[in-house]
């Protein structure tokens, strides 16, 4: 916490007005993006997932060139960091209306990079299944908002350390993706990823992801998932904009799976997309 | 706006830390409550609904007295207003996990009275029906937390100022409650409301009038409803703790209703009680 660096409105203080409607609606959505030498990777495509979480929010007036310039200013303050982006639709009065005139809050916080051992990537990780089932509303899916209860208590699931991610599924059993990251099951060469259409947040690492398997010629489907897949899965892993590609090797009472080559192809593959630095892959 | 006093954590401020867990996640539970002759109506309702919204979320260690205590004095300051409770689980790092370490974070604003014309309980409101589906989540049913976006995208559908309330279905096609309000309907002298386990919040104003209705003999059943009931309804009322009961006479689209002899009754009855000031009634 101490080593955390908040921006609000574009000003080094941490304070938000008590009248904000991200603190009583969670009215807003957020990026979370990973800063490796000081720039925020993949920015270009965390802020069209940003333009298009306001849309479907029908926020107006977001000042976008600040939302930038700031990002990549405060993004200049770590070496190896994560930055959140928190957008609102700003302080109202009581009630849920909001009229035509919004100001957006801009909350940017830089935060020490999460640390975990380098090891991750080839042993894999524990996971398992949580019993909270994620609710079912298109209106919602896919976009990145703050109203994010249901992941509050499927990570309140467990506390054991060693079981590092939660696979959710949905109230018809579908599975969705994890707390606080996307999935993808290998089986017979090809990816498959859970559609996310009727909810689930549609990550930023998981789009990187599908175009590097494209380029890869890996097939990539995205499909409804049931448990069932996962058990017959070749091979398991998780993403997300901090972590990159984490494997999964164990997940409880469902299965035990190898770093299959699919998986290591892949996470050497982004190693090398997040090394070039090539413009069309870091900043897009 | 201008009107609004807020505390937080009981000093007469507007601000909000940046890491605060509302801001982030929509982490924490509120109540509105009406303040009548400076003092907050149905509160001890009104704080038993908050302690089952923070055992469900897992908060603990809440400081109960001082949330009493400042609602008390807070409302002390308007003859008549709108006061509202937020307690949200605190600030946090980032990331969804939280620890036994919890220090509850209270924000209480006291706001004007939002003002309607009198004549609104003899000549009832119109209404309409909303486009979005509530989505089904046990787990959050029933208690009144901080992820409203399907409320705010609701009250987004209409603008024209006539129409007071908009009823919200369920995906599965059930009846709830309004943007911000329960509903009841009466068929042949009986009282009906949504059952509230799947979705919805379980109001204060709503458990009132059904105790209200059980004592002046009128029959409540909370069961599951269709538009097809609302279509057949002798009656129609919404209830909110601002607003007590208001008559529906009019829903687009579905059916045009008397403000008929159970809502009238109700409506006295409900005015007696707060009038009584009775400790019963008035702070349970």
């Amino acid at each position: 916490m101490s080593n955390t660096i908040f921006w609000v409105n574009g000003k080094p203080e941490a304070l938000v007005s008590a009248a904000d409607r991200s603190v009583h609606y969670g009215d807003g959505v957020f990026e979370t993006i990973r800063v490796r030498d000081h720039q925020p990777e993949f920015l270009a495509r965390h802020l069209a997932r940003l333009r298009v979480g306001c849309e479907r929010l029908g926020f107006n007036a977001v000042p976008w060139d600040r939302v930038e310039t700031e990002t990549l200013e405060l993004a200049r303050q770590k070496a190896e960091g994560a930055l959140k982006i928190i957008l609102s639709r700003g302080s109202g009065g009581r009630g849920y209306r909001f009229g035509s005139e919004q100001h957006t809050t801009r909350i940017i916080g830089l935060y020490d990079l999460p640390q975990w051992p380098d090891s991750i990537t080839t042993t894999g990780i524990r996971a398992r299944v949580c019993s909270l089932r994620l609710s079912i509303q298109p209106r919602l899916a896919g976009i990145k908002h703050l109203n994010r209860l249901e992941q509050v208590l499927a990570r309140a699931e467990w506390d054991d350390e060693s079981i590092r991610e939660g696979l959710m599924l949905d109230l018809n059993d579908r599975l969705i993706e994890g707390t606080m990251s996307n999935v993808f099951l290998v089986r017979e060469g090809r990816l498959l990823t859970p559609d996310l259409s009727q909810c689930g947040v549609s990550g930023i690492m998981r789009s990187v992801i599908m175009d590097v398997a494209e380029r890869a010629d890996i097939t990539v489907e995205t499909c409804a998932l049931t448990l069932d897949d996962v058990r017959t899965a070749d091979e398991v892993f998780i993403c997300n904009s901090l972590i990159g590609i984490w494997p999964v090797t164990t997940i409880d009472t469902i299965g035990v799976y190898p770093v299959g080559p699919i998986s290591r192809k892949l996470g050497e593959q982004l190693q090398q997309v997040e090394a070039s630095r090539n413009s069309h892959w870091y900043a897009s």
